[in-house]
């Protein structure tokens, strides 16, 4: 086999990750819009800014079960001294009351319904009794009722063109109340970005196959794939493939026809038959190189082909023809860490978010044990979090075995262990990065 | 119009949250199940216990790229002093090596190779230098290798038929790499609940519908549609109804066609042309009443209608031939709280979820400001979640508002105030239900 690595593979210099974070997060630009009914547009995210198409509430609504009244009538009402009053009607909600409530007078009103003209207060139907006054229909009320007293007032929420939510928002179950009061049956979003998955390495066999002395299956695709789709992106399954730079060149050229993104695992590192290390080198050094009918394309620029960090230090990107190539380590751990690191804020930026919002999502939680390990770089390990007593805990899966596959699945968040000679005491606050 | 409700409206006997929960969740049974490709798994929840079809590593892995040695050989090795061992071949992962490692010798392997017999460490390239010894290959060993050093053991992390994953789980990207690494190439998973959806209320206009004074359009549907989503079931919108019961009946006979749990909001409070209260009321009583057509069904048995708690007190719920019924409140933010309260419970627990893993998620978190009103029953309180210095911050929206609109996509998590005289102040622990 030819061996793909010279001594410059040792060449690399490292960045640092935020650094990395933002070469990448500045290269993924929003992508295409689409619209889509709001019945499906839960989690994805708004295209455009969506405003109040009419005041919110667009008239005084009833947020009981009652009697609308003019508060000055019942200032006296009390359990034991009750205000009757004259029943005008009885409205139900989406009907508009006939009358003005006169002095002495209230209207019977429904959760939701329009407060008729007159009225500046709705008693709830709890607190009155039926009653009559003369043969006709009336009401007893029993407590006195305030201005304005279980009625949402026209505009209280949102004036008409008030922002309701900005372009690269999340669809959450709120918003899509929201838009649907404002009557946004469709909803421009951004497309759901494609991304193309490809796995490299000798030893992997497809998860079809039976296990072979000296092989794996390729574990890494199916959990990309499970991380895409958790940050809004659609799959493209192209293979896992043998460290052979023609089939891995023409199995990017396809990939950068079909996807708006491509990520690879593995073949990023020093040996001697590392593929993407070695497309790496020749984008960095702008030799065609075995990558010369890959770089047919425009342009090819390296973003990093080296983090500061571990695990995943060789975790690498290149930004071809406009299009994100990001190539994760090959160990599973290192390989999760990459895509939360690198690969989710971009899909976020594709799916138009700001720069900002792409950003990692960070809190604080102590952690529950020592971790002794000094490190020239920060360090990303895994960690199950808890609360107690309103404190958030960080209790460390396998600190030492990034390539542990058994704890991928138990990880709530990542612990940002900073550089530096002696690690960290338990009991220290760290910054944690949440997963979903 | 026909008044739906009389005097009784008034009789129902509110139950505790937590036995509301309970009964919602006893009553839903895990359903059908299906395969899928585990490319789709992502997200979706086990039907079967699925457990390690080969120890994992399947033999003894290098994690690094460098040079298989026996630890013995480089006990003296130092950067100064470096051993020479005479390299027997050079390994690709996914080959097996022809020879054994002999005292003096060493072989070149790469990340995720078999390490061969006759080795006990792998050197990482790092710390050697290409070397020859009488003309042939050899390597520089710059360090000392301790024994075990850079390999993963055979069956380290999992043997042959340990569990990997229990049914009810949602698969996570984690689970994903397990699953390829096991061979699960189709995963059984159980089926995604269909949920219908209907909206009651004569105030409802759809969404597409221009406004009409007194009418606003209907944000429930959309709103749970996209809460079904999140908890992974398949909404079925029935659209948007007046109060009109012979409407509404032959809406929930199809919904009971083609759904495995219904859920309708509005309707359910004690207004005189409440719908969902009239139903509920009939199958309490056990007569015809309204529902006579409904009641066709074999079983029909009332779960609750009404719940000591705040907001969506009269939140109900039926089983009606082993399908779920649950009538949310028309109310916006009592129909988010009566979905997670009680809907989501039943989904997760449709998907296989234990009676436990069903209940809602949560945490504690210190309250960020006073919230000075009792409560004879427990209230259920929109709030954003932020850490500090390693706690948990609960930083209530709109405290007097449930029916507030404009909160609900800004909600992280619901607090859960308990009933008391006396609200809670600022600073306490509060107990915080988690949202997605």
């Amino acid at each position: 086999m030819q061996q793909l690595q010279g001594a410059s593979r040792f060449n690399r210099r490292a960045i640092k990750v935020e650094q990395a974070i933002q070469l990448v997060v500045e290269s993924a630009l929003p992508g295409e819009k689409e619209r889509v009914p709001l019945w499906q547009a839960g989690g994805r995210r708004l295209a455009e800014s969506l405003s109040a198409t009419t005041d919110w509430p667009p008239f005084a609504r009833s947020g009981m079960d009652g009697y609308a009244v003019r508060s000055a009538d019942t200032v006296l009402a009390s359990p034991d001294s009750p205000v009757t009053l004259r029943v005008l009607e009885s409205v139900a909600a989406g009907e508009l009351a006939a009358a003005t409530v006169e002095p002495g007078c209230a209207t019977r009103i429904m959760t939701g319904g329009a407060v008729p003209a007159g009225a500046d207060a709705v008693v709830m139907l709890e607190q009155t009794a039926d009653a009559d006054l003369d043969g006709l229909p009336a009401v007893r009320v029993k407590a006195a009722a305030s201005l304005g007293q279980n009625i949402a007032k026209p505009g209280e929420e949102f004036r008409l063109g008030s922002v309701i939510a900005e372009p690269g928002t999340r669809i959450r179950p709120g918003h899509a109340a929201l838009l649907g009061t404002f009557g946004y049956a469709n909803v421009p979003v951004f497309k759901r970005p494609r991304v193309a998955v490809i796995a490299t390495g000798d030893e992997l066999l497809p998860v079809t196959a039976p296990l072979v002395p000296g092989s794996i299956r390729d574990s890494n695709s199916a959990m990309v794939a499970a991380l895409i789709e958790q940050s809004g992106g659609v799959p493209l399954q192209m293979g896992c493939m043998s460290d052979d730079p023609g089939a891995i060149l023409s199995v990017l050229v396809q990939a950068y026809e079909q996807a708006d993104l491509i990520v690879t695992t593995g073949g990023v590192s020093v040996g001697d038959f590392d593929v993407m290390a070695a497309v790496m080198r020749s984008i960095r050094e702008g030799s065609g190189g075995i990558t010369e009918r890959f770089l047919d394309y425009k342009t090819a620029k390296l973003l990093f082909d080296k983090v500061a960090m571990k695990p995943g230090s060789p975790t690498s990107a290149a930004l071809v023809d406009g299009k994100l190539l990001i190539a994760l380590s090959g160990n599973p751990g290192a390989c999760f860490v990459g895509f939360e690191l690198f690969v989710k804020p971009a899909l976020l930026r594709l799916q138009g978010a700001s720069i900002e919002a792409s950003q990692p999502r960070a809190v604080t939680a102590k952690l529950e044990s020592d971790f002794d390990k000094g490190s020239p770089h920060v360090r990303f390990v895994r960690t199950r979090l808890f609360t107690n007593d309103g404190c958030l805990h960080a209790d460390p899966l396998a600190f030492n075995k990034s390539s542990m596959l058994a704890s991928i699945p138990e990880a709530d968040g990542l612990i940002r262990i900073p550089a530096g000679p002696d690690g960290l005491a338990k009991g220290s606050i760290v910054e944690v990065l949440l997963l979903l």
